[in-house]
């Protein structure tokens, strides 16, 4: 009897939204043929990781294991589904697989890194299918928030699995395929071995809506602006900037795009012909001699993002545009948590310019390009699949969703990231657990999350410092007094005295006393002085900071 | 003709939703006789205040005229209107007046600081009066989210100010004085001179929801929870706390408190009577002796804070408590905006648990404790004043609240912190404008926002930091070889060496090359070590630390 197993195991995405790197396998084990599915980066922030520019899935199974891979397949162009594609290409070396918009934007992260462009083949949609070992994959068409989403159709010696990608049911995307259910019914037929499908939204208990949706209300709302009108989206988003554009269009605005993730995005929509009759364009030199109120704006920094052009905009100029009273800007976005207060400083800036800003809180201007709960619904049964596995989550979503397709007669299982699940029978089973986490692309060096350097950094910001520099002759004698300086430290505490000068004072009055072991011994020493600073700020400032001690032995 | 005067001072809570303070005075320019409104407190965040315990309007402008000010008066409980009054107490030197509630809790404050708990007057409601200066002031009882939020009614020489406080219209406050639209009338009389109102709510559209549609929903939620249930809301609502607990008492639950906040606020209510019925409680060592399907714990937290007791019983067992599969965590209070992921990180941590959380997104289990526009309109033409004024708001808030009252005919202005109106004539007019800005309490000590501390600590943060250390003679000749420690950075760039001795080595061969004048002079010698060590490091590691320089001359 065969041994031989369909193996699915996240790497990333699962636990998390970001990052996503979904390994499929088949074969004996520890010899199976292994795919690789999506490989993401998720962004960092100040609370947990500062300094820190791209955080990556850890790849150590898999570049381990590369002699195994057959390929990569990407689902979509989004930088939690593509982000970490070149940061790991060279470890990775196997073809990679997209569809034409979706390789365009990988050629670009992978021209910027030095690989070869034709490591990313163009692949077109379903029925035409990719061979890669003991898989065959085909790219079936769905609605997400850019162009060319797809699902995959992974056919396996033990079955259909359908990785859906990030998805809606938008019968209406206004670019791109609309969700075509009889073709999802057929491809999927009598029901398939697995459904492993896209979580995000399974706390959203009303059908999404079309993106088809929010056309005629920004056009009501731009076709009464009377200043100049700026609004931003996710880049990304081709279908809503066409919307945006259009809406600026007919109310006889010109347009201008701002940011290059936004021009960037439209010329690969262009170049891949997803996009065939985008409003023409201005460049912001040529706005600068159009009256104000003829230009309409579509920029970046929907979240925030400081160095965005909704960003520059909300402080003052920004490549000679400049907002006014009476203008009018349009978040047509939703805020992903964690970017509450960075949008909000964006409003707030707008505000005092006397900026009259629209949000999303109408719910007017924006869809999402997720699945809600009755739509999962709606594609667990059109797959009819022996089981369905969650992903693309935080634990609470995979939990949520395992259980609603539980409810409904499915078998599932919350497998997070590690999760090694053997697909092959009737329902999943656990084969085992790998070790995951998150590599963190700090300045231009990779480091793990759990390396100590991060926690340093935020230890900084949280005590401050404190430098102790002490000099010993070779009779072990201190040589001149001990020497601090202080960072992120406030200058005088509770005796009003120079917080330096007591350090130094206690510090020196340590050493005169200190005995002779002590001073022989480096260890000893350093630990002592580092003790006194941290015990002299805590007595003059009410705070504990870290310390470096330097002990220089002069002969 | 008398020159005396009118004004209305904001310090803090005009521009930001936190740490209010408001002066009002009367008398000739420069000779106003002062009182202020409320003194409270703002809570730093990791992106732009790491390591500060607290955040204070810089109250100087008020602390240097302390010889004009008349008294403090309180509105009411929350920290961010009395969370900073013991921590100027001292410079003010004034009574304090408040009523019993408000008061409880403001001496708890005062008596951890060593300041004179009679320095705290306990104020009756409306119609009692409380004379100081030219001001007589009165507690006119509103609806809010905390027992005993009053308005202030403020009788001046030239007409009688309605200061809203924090605010809402609630028929049926659980707990508390419901809001009383008969009395408001009749003290508004045929219109009062300005009304200074709360803003918070003014982008919310529909009519606020009383506190009491809460309870019957709560009551369901709990009626058919099986496991152990536990319920977080912010402790100073004392009315939803009293609803939790009475649904936990219907569903034959026993109660426990959970957390210091949690414990003080239902103290501090039954000690001055506003709350007379509340449930009996367990300490949480008796509840581990009772069926955990019997217990309710109310616990702090509801922002997702990392100490509190929801974030412990989240991560593990708190105070011998532990929550498990098949329990219902419920979130009874709204995340503002910023807490996103602390209250996210706790979900997940439930959820990993196996605990159901249900939160506010359906809207069943929370109300505001603020006026919605509608709200906000109502006491506009209860106030019928000359003037409305917006206070407790960012700067969207208060120009939004602005032109609504402008909109409705009533005159109005934006007057964000620092901006001092003159409210004696029939419009609001700007008398000039007086710096603020904010004072972090950090450790024990206070330092001003502008000091430059939290700069180099977020920078430390975001770029880690290089100490380097180098020993000269008599004749400048270095002694030995540089000398570096690293902090917060990784341990190897590009070259794959230790980053640490490659910037030993670069610093070594400039010493060694260096010219005598340059080794001659510390600043010279500094700057160039600071600029080869930054160098080094952007070479390597793709970014620019922190650099410390100690440069020892031995004689």
């Amino acid at each position: 009897m065969s041994n031989e197993r369909l193996i699915y195991l996240p790497l990333g995405g699962a636990g998390e939204i970001g990052m996503n790197a979904y390994v499929y396998g088949y074969g004996a084990p520890e010899k199976e043929r292994l795919i690789l599915v999506d490989l993401g980066v998720t962004f960092p922030d100040m609370d947990g990781t500062p300094g820190v520019d791209l955080i990556f899935p850890d790849m150590s199974w898999l570049t381990e294991r590369a002699d195994r891979l057959e390929a990569v397949f990407i689902t979509h162009a989004h930088e939690d589904h593509v982000g970490a594609l070149a940061q790991f290409w060279g470890e990775l070396g196997v073809p990679v697989h997209a569809r034409a918009f979706t390789a365009n934007i990988a050629r670009r992260k992978m021209e910027e890194r030095g690989h070869p462009e034709d490591a990313v083949r163009t692949a077109s949609a379903w029925p035409e299918q990719v061979k890669a070992g003991p898989f065959t994959v085909g790219f079936l068409p769905v609605s997400h928030s850019i162009p060319e989403s797809s699902a995959l159709v992974i056919d396996t010696p033990d079955g259909r699995v359908v990785h859906s990608g990030d998805f809606k049911l938008d019968p209406q995307p206004v670019v791109g395929e609309p969700f075509d259910p009889a073709l999802w019914t057929d491809v999927c037929g009598g029901g398939v071995q697995a459904l492993v499908c896209d979580s995000t939204n399974v706390f959203s208990t009303h059908p999404g809506r079309s993106e088809s949706e929010v056309g005629p209300e920004i056009e009501t709302l731009v076709s009464v602006a009377e200043g100049l009108v700026c609004a931003t989206t996710f880049a990304s988003n081709v279908a809503r900037v066409k919307t945006l554009a259009e809406a600026g269009q007919r109310a006889g605005r010109t347009i201008v795009l701002l940011g290059r993730a936004m021009r960037r995005m439209i010329e690969a929509a262009v170049e891949t012909g997803v996009l065939t009759d985008f409003p023409s364009t201005v460049s912001p030199e040529e706005a600068t001699a159009i009256p104000r109120d003829n230009l309409m704006l579509l920029v970046t920094g929907s979240q925030g993002e400081r160095r965005a052009a909704s960003a520059q905009l909300a402080r003052g100029k920004y490549r000679g545009l400049e907002l006014k009273e009476g203008d009018l800007f349009l978040f047509s976005s939703k805020t992903i948590p964690g970017n509450e207060r960075g949008v909000i400083r964006v409003i707030n800036q707008l505000s005092e310019k006397g900026v009259d800003v629209v949000d999303d809180s109408s719910g007017l201007y924006h869809v999402s390009g997720h699945a809600n709960r009755p739509d999962l619904e709606r594609l667990h049964d059109i797959a009819r699949a022996k089981m369905v596995i969650p992903m693309h989550g935080e634990h609470r979503h995979l939990r949520a969703h395992s259980n609603l397709a539980a409810e409904r007669g499915f078998a599932s299982t919350l497998a997070i990231n590690g999760t090694m699940l053997d697909l092959s029978g009737a329902t999943p089973r656990v084969a085992g657990f790998v070790e995951t986490g998150r590599t963190y692309l700090d300045g231009s060096v990779r480091i793990g999350a759990l390396d100590g350097v991060v926690r340093e950094r935020i230890r900084m910001a949280l005590n401050g410092l404190i430098t102790v520099s002490v000099i010993l002759d070779e009779e072990h004698e201190p040589m001149g007094e001990p020497w601090c300086e202080l960072k992120g430290l406030p200058e005088t505490g509770r005796s009003r005295a120079a917080l330096i000068d007591v350090l130094e004072e206690d510090l020196d009055q340590f050493l005169r006393r200190a005995r002779p072991k002590t001073l022989a011994n480096d260890d000893a020493l350093e630990e002592e002085l580092r003790r006194i600073a941290r015990s002299t700020a805590q007595d003059e400032i009410g705070r504990k900071p870290e310390v470096i001690v330097t002990v220089s032995r002069v002969s």
